[in-house]
């Protein structure tokens, strides 16, 4: 086709252009981690700075009914704490806010928003050191972070055959919380089990604590933001490997299954559910007991397999899955 | 007003919101500068970290049909190297770039973009670091750089009475170049001159080069987005002082006066029609030779003064200054 549009070439089409335009990345041997890891990473002496960047884009990302504008603030912080998290024992230490805002946002919205960005600052102790507020017909809100460490960062690209692949806590919850909402809206009247899943989805809690407790003992990290399947899929492929997964063990809440009661639709959520901002991670099988004991939340899910396919197993047998993802464009 | 909108208090309302918000700032001495300056500045080990932050919003900093896609990429770069050069002699090394775009957008829109970025980055030897590809409904370019450097930075607050005011280049043919697109549109036939105006205004260059040959005799610097009107009162304000300026000092280019014959409207778009990306800085008198010698493009336009105002002067006589300048909300 001539004229191919973005829709038409997808997302990942778009950051292959992108990464296609842009090759020089691997020149600069300050650069410890880039394109393809959760932050960016370089040298500057002995300290590692990691960057972050996120976009949330009203009525792509959220709906402004959906989330009150003090949780969408504080969401926007955590979602890029977490992309901290997922370098491992890194500090968080400035956030960067860009606003854009519509004319006729109430002062009430900007001023709970901007609560919201506090809140979570403060929790980590985080100075806001800057951004920029600029007009736009829909809330834009773009947060970069800046964190530092002098430990070593631990990338996607570190798993080794025969690590074992753990998760922090249960997934899914999130990614049903925004069904529900999409399906009922926010007036509807739910149940307490539902609006705890709701809740998960706009109140997401980055795993930082966990991740600097554990990450010496691990070889490859990231969060799990777009479902269990794409976080796998990521660790395997950057590390130029493949994963055994036991859906069987996949964590799933007492919530969920509540709600939603057939264990296929859990999982679905669990996998492709997205938001989840979990770590997902690998480490060798001797680091098993230590890391369960730090973070009792931890559950092994399967293992990296030097094959470069990742197979999942249900009962001993192999299941096929069927992406079910969200696309962006 | 019990419900006041982000309209009815302003850009500067809700940058005060976000400030009151925000009230740590201070507390951290490894920040050398902050939120009021061009760059946010920290230290780590032996380097200063400066980083810039800009968002272009589609229909609000630019339209699609006034630039080529390709000038927006280049554009949307240069004027964050601006923002590294504002803080004097700074090596941009990393580039961040956030993009939300349509779905319907051209592939060749999406790769013109890209080589636009490029093509700055490699002008200035800068990796691109990372970023993210979001949905949006307008096109929305949100690029921070990471510039690096082991020198004293220049702030906007270290200016002291008797200092000399000086600026690059000239001023005004950028805001008289969006003024003509606003007025006649992209497919009118313009003049050769206009063209140039136009130009000026979709392809800014940043100072970089010259701020960095400069910057160890400036006392105070800035780059001139906003006009030169908000750029010097910037210096000032920060520095805790004023300024006496000079209108008749103030160098025009020979094609705006060919353009808009009238003296009064070049100098309106000198002092109000914003996005110059002109170096604005003070430095001692005894200093003003050696300065020129390196850039001959600096003019001196003025001095500080002690009395916290500024003021303006035509053929020896006061003249009040009227603020025209562009509101953002």
């Amino acid at each position: 086709m001539k004229n191919k549009t973005v829709f038409s070439i997808g997302e990942f089409g778009l950051i292959e252009i992108i990464k296609r335009t842009f090759s020089k990345l691997n020149n600069n041997k300050n650069i410890v981690a880039g394109i393809g890891d959760d932050c960016f990473c370089f040298k500057s002496g002995m300290d590692t700075i990691c960057i972050t960047k996120d976009m949330l884009v009203e009525d792509i990302h959220f709906k402004r009914d959906w989330i009150t504008s003090k949780e969408l603030g504080q969401k926007a912080i955590e979602v890029n704490i977490s992309d901290i998290a997922a370098m491992g024992n890194v500090k968080p230490e400035y956030a960067f806010i860009g606003l854009g805002i519509p004319s006729d946002t109430s002062k009430k919205f900007a001023t709970d928003l901007a609560n919201g960005f506090k809140t979570v600052c403060d929790k980590y102790n985080m100075t806001v050191a800057g951004g920029d507020t600029v007009k736009s017909n829909k809330i834009i809100i773009s947060v970069s972070l800046v964190g530092i460490t002098k430990n070593n960062i631990v990338k996607r690209t570190g798993a080794k055959p025969g690590d074992l692949i753990g998760i922090t806590n249960t997934f899914g919850d999130s990614g049903a919380g925004i069904n529900l909402l999409y399906k009922y809206g926010q007036k509807h009247k739910y149940s307490k089990a539902e609006r705890s899943l709701i809740n998960r989805q706009n109140n997401p809690k980055a795993r930082l604590n966990e991740s600097q407790k554990i990450a010496k003992y691990l070889t490859s990290l990231t969060d799990a933001s777009d479902g269990l399947y794409v976080s796998i899929g990521l660790l395997a492929k950057e590390s130029g490997l493949g994963a055994d997964i036991y859906i069987d063990k996949i964590p799933l809440s007492s919530t969920i299954k509540k709600v939603f009661n057939k264990e296929k639709k859990c999982l679905d959520f669990a996998l492709f559910g997205g938001e989840d901002y979990e770590l997902v991670f690998t480490m060798p099988k001797s680091k098993a007991k230590i890391v369960q004991k730090i973070v009792p939340e931890v559950t092994y899910i399967g293992e990296i397999n030097p094959s470069k396919k990742v197979r999942y197993f249900k009962n001993g047998k192999e299941e096929k899955i069927k992406y079910l993802g969200f696309k962006h464009f």
